[in-house]
């Protein structure tokens, strides 16, 4: 991630030597706290447009690791959670919502790249989604973004490039993964009650669950143990502490489950 | 799909102007035919290994007509149920077991391919999976590949390059798909019985299915509709024929829908 001018102007002149021209990533960085689905964008500042965070891969990377760098630069956490969700490669994609524009570059960074610029390449972009907690992540722009923040899942604006495309993408495969790799270690608490995970599945799945279907199915596969410990709340409420069994879930993170 | 050595040499020598040389299709394109679950491969003359079909992608496709082409050409079926599983493009992946070796390329076809090749570029293959019923496809070789036919999904021989990788997932991802887009339409016949879809649903699965609780929930969401007539097998058995309800397959193959 470039935050100075002259780090921008050392990428756009060599930077073909450390990075792939052809290949980029976009991230979808899903955000839960307390009940709220959000998500992570960035003002690009040539297109004045919200974007999903991105940025080239090394050429010593993997699409994985470049995956995690870039939302590591973005949110200050590493070792998220995160999945490919689709490739996006179509003639024109770059040109759709949002030409990276020479002139506008030039007019917000004083830089002139040539016609034949490695950065002018049709690129095929492949999409990752990460999951974090808000609270823990610290937003971060950089020299090509006036801002880098949070949006409700449900008030998120038009999107540059084909961005808008993407993230419905990201929605829809991180809803479908919710029924087969679990979620929520990094969500909740280490003991958390049924009412907080049936509202972090809910809230990320976008559905309503069955109050007492969905734990028991948890319970069923040893997702989540039960602790003796009991929530106090008042005199006749105190739901008993759960938490997750750590080998199941780790294995279900490697091999799938059917969850939901 | 080049099938003389003719067209082969036009497009080692000019293939760049028509083909973008760093992103390839890989097609994991499963057959099945009444109870068995196959994939087709071809046997790559280069590696000597059998490898998963696939190709380069035209500068005018998107990257999902290119897998529509890619999969027509190898079965002589066009409009494929096709989804894109995973992309692989780590460092090294076109070295990891199996080069494109240009000696090895001029024994057999007599063609020296120069240093600074186009075809030599490192790439990023998207992976689509595909799925058909095996008596409607007609396998098709190559000029670079010696055979191109079936094989049962557990007698997978080890591949070429990263397609033992690329199959696991393709498979993983299939499956995962079955919980949320209908499959059946082009593999059963237009009426069959439940004993019927849930053999086809078992055997895509790799798994037991429950003998009336699975077909009551196709049942229940309107997937599958009774119909009047009854299969005649002998006096104590007939079994009720049920069918497809286009509109809800066609809305949950948009869509998705949580099917199993």
């Amino acid at each position: 991630m470039m935050e100075t001018l002259q780090e921008l102007r050392q990428f756009f002149d060599s930077g073909y030597k450390e990075y792939r021209p052809d290949i980029t990533i976009d991230c979808a960085i899903f955000g839960y706290h307390d009940g709220k689905l959000q998500l992570l964008l960035v003002k690009n500042k040539i297109l004045t447009l919200w974007c999903m965070p991105g940025g080239y891969v090394k050429k010593s990377e993997t699409l994985h690791e470049a995956s995690a760098r870039i939302t590591l630069e973005r949110t200050g956490i590493g070792n998220l959670f995160l999945k490919q969700f689709k490739t996006f490669g179509d003639p024109g994609r770059n040109q759709a919502y949002g030409v990276f524009d020479p002139e506008k570059l030039y007019e917000i960074s004083g830089i002139r790249i040539p016609e034949d610029s490695w950065l002018l390449s049709q690129t095929v972009s492949v999409g990752f989604y990460a999951i974090t907690d808000i609270f823990k992540a610290t937003p971060k722009a950089d020299i090509l973004s006036s801002e880098c923040r949070w949006f409700p899942i449900d008030e998120i604006p038009h999107l540059g490039f084909d961005h808008d495309d993407m993230v419905r993408e990201a929605l829809f495969t991180m809803r479908m993964h919710l029924h087969h790799f679990p979620v929520g270690k990094n969500l909740l608490p280490r003991k958390f009650t049924l009412r907080d995970i049936k509202q972090l599945y809910e809230v990320m799945s976008g559905k309503s669950l069955h109050a007492t279907n969905f734990p028991n199915k948890l319970i069923k596969i040893g997702l989540i143990d039960r602790l003796e410990e009991k929530k106090r709340i008042g005199a006749h409420r105190s739901p008993t502490y759960y938490r997750f069994n750590d080998e199941i879930y780790e294995k279900a993170l490697k091999e799938g489950l059917v969850v939901v």
